[in-house]
């Protein structure tokens, strides 16, 4: 949606260099409006200080491409055609024998580059994403706007499953039912793959849905989100089955006064690293540490996972209009997975849960 | 499924390199067993000509191993952790100063690599994926037995599509359909998103499911695969809805005699670009060359797009129990878009289809 290649062609200027090439495509969907995924073929958006930038893609992408809001060249190829050798070409026609390259060096793979400094002797390849991350760390209203409608999405989805839950259902039959009512509500693709776990499944942080059946007496958790409009949401709420045990129920109460804690103490100014801990705090002194093992939570926008990240040692200061996820968890195997997550806005003077669903836990019936 | 890793452990051997550190999610998933994706986080297999393998991983996934069938010794980093120093010990401990490392350079980003390269300096690193591609390519039994009942999943796919046509419902309605069946089916995860595509839609050879509605005298485009014990089917009808024109007509008559011809074509001892051109040429003679900008087919396994790729260049001979797709297309805009594509295994004396679902223009009333 945003297309202000104008920061990246600044960028390129402070940084003397003559071109930018970007491959990944998150950020050409976010810097050119078009959204494309090319699997193993070469999509690329080359950036340059002055002149036009162009599109790359592969060539039975450019029928598609004519239909969207891109008003710069776009080039295609075929199957047969060397990618690099076009590419290079095209550059070379704007400038002759550029010095300094930007290449998104986390996304390029080391055969691309192979390829593609072999064409560029005697140039040097400087890392981009970081001027990258920075414009995307920062969501502008509009980018806001598309994030809490996504994440009314999420609510809705989560309550589809949790009004699915009944004895004997498998898994997979909730994952189904969820993504069949979201893709009947226009939703084309799912922010990752929905995760319902249950029973010893639960107690996996990133386990598989399969037929393990729902029973009384098991915590049901639900992990999803949905792509709307180019972003991503992402919840997850843990609800019960019927009644659970006391620990299960000491392991749900101290995930959720983590989570509210956490939550409470985002505002502009204050450190990843503290939101993290105070979570991380809550949980070690109930005794659960060793079981919760992952960071706090993780940047959310055009990607599911972007920045910034709240971990124990980012001591990146929160700014206004940042948007993460904060999700502690605690897995016990054999006994519990509890994690409960929302999104987020950090705002001047605290913060807004874009996320809705209750989070008191749900006990169903 | 298939752990021959002492295939790759003797190619070390043969080339001279004391290490390899794989970090493509397949290519693990094929070699190890264990499905993983890590997302931005770091997987990755190390073998070694003598010793023992290694996996490593996040350590939120550490108890999701070892519930698998790995049986080396595998290891786990938190987010706070840099990966590379955990991995670069451990490598160490087993070789203490390697001089030849092959890598995925493929798969590993530019980043990586740097910071890899960077904690063994003096090390040459040499490309694995010749190889891996190599031993992938030829499917074995227990292999072929699985993606023929993924084909047969697929068959089961396009059938619930077909049964869903009727005017006005959208693309998007019957992609929720067939993915909720397949769901209930047990299958959890498409090879890749779901194409239902019409009217204009249809034209596009990669187009987006969306809110476009069916109406008689349209043609509707399927194409999709399911993920069937970590293998992938792909498979494309196009169906007429009513009466279609003869425009419409011919185009449909031109993709099915390729199509029928290229599989005829099939077996050991074919160079791939002879299939090619035999679908390629009949195309062109009818006149739609310029609308067939993609190459007739790929590789088909583990990865829903691997080798053998099957284009006009590439000359490489067709082996026993190579497993592809053929799927030529002609996208004329504002006329038709017309897909077929089966998957097949070579055989010795010709072809074994392993996609049923009918090929003659399927007209539903």
């Amino acid at each position: 949606m945003e297309k202000n290649i104008d920061v990246l062609q600044n960028w390129l200027k402070d940084q003397g260099a003559e071109v930018a090439f970007l491959t990944d495509p998150e950020n050409i969907a976010y810097f050119s409006g078009y959204h494309s995924e090319p699997h193993e073929r070469v999509l690329g958006l080359a950036v340059f200080p002055e002149s036009e930038p162009f599109l790359f893609t592969p060539a039975l992408e450019v029928e598609d491409l004519r239909g969207g809001d891109w008003t710069h060249p776009a080039y295609g190829y075929n199957d047969t055609e060397n990618p690099f050798t076009i590419i290079a070409d095209e550059i070379k026609k704007r400038v002759a024998n550029p010095t300094k390259f930007a290449i998104e060096k986390k996304h390029m793979s080391v055969d691309r580059f192979e390829q593609l400094s072999g064409l560029f002797s005697g140039c040097s390849f400087i890392p981009i994403e970081h001027k990258i991350e920075q414009v995307r760390l920062i969501k502008t209203e509009a980018e806001l706007k598309i994030l809490k409608e996504a994440a009314l999405l999420a609510d809705y989805a989560v309550q589809v499953g949790v009004d699915e839950i009944a004895e004997g259902k498998t898994e997979a039959e909730i994952v189904a039912k969820i993504e069949y009512e979201m893709k009947k509500k226009g939703v084309t693709a799912m922010s990752f793959d929905t995760m319902v776990l249950t029973g010893k499944n639960g107690a996996l942080p990133h386990g598989t849905p399969g037929e393990t059946k729902i029973k009384k007496g098991d915590l049901v958790l639900f992990d999803l989100g949905v792509v709307h409009k180019g972003y991503c949401s992402d919840i997850t709420r843990t609800v019960a089955f019927g009644d659970i045990s006391d620990e299960q129920k000491k392991i749900y109460d101290t995930v959720l006064e983590a989570q509210v804690s956490a939550v409470e103490k985002v505002k502009a100014g204050v450190k990843a690293s503290e939101i993290d801990l105070t979570a991380r705090n809550i949980i070690r002194e109930a005794g659960y540490g060793d079981y919760f093992p992952h960071r706090l939570g993780h940047g959310l926008g055009a990607s599911v996972h972007e920045f910034p990240s709240i971990t124990e040692t980012n001591n990146m200061e929160l700014q206004e209009n940042m948007v993460f996820t904060i999700e502690p968890g605690i897995y016990v195997p054999g006994v519990a997975g509890v994690r409960i997550e929302d999104d987020l806005v950090v705002t001047k003077d605290g913060v807004q849960v874009l996320t809705e669903f209750p989070k008191t836990l749900q006990v169903i019936k």
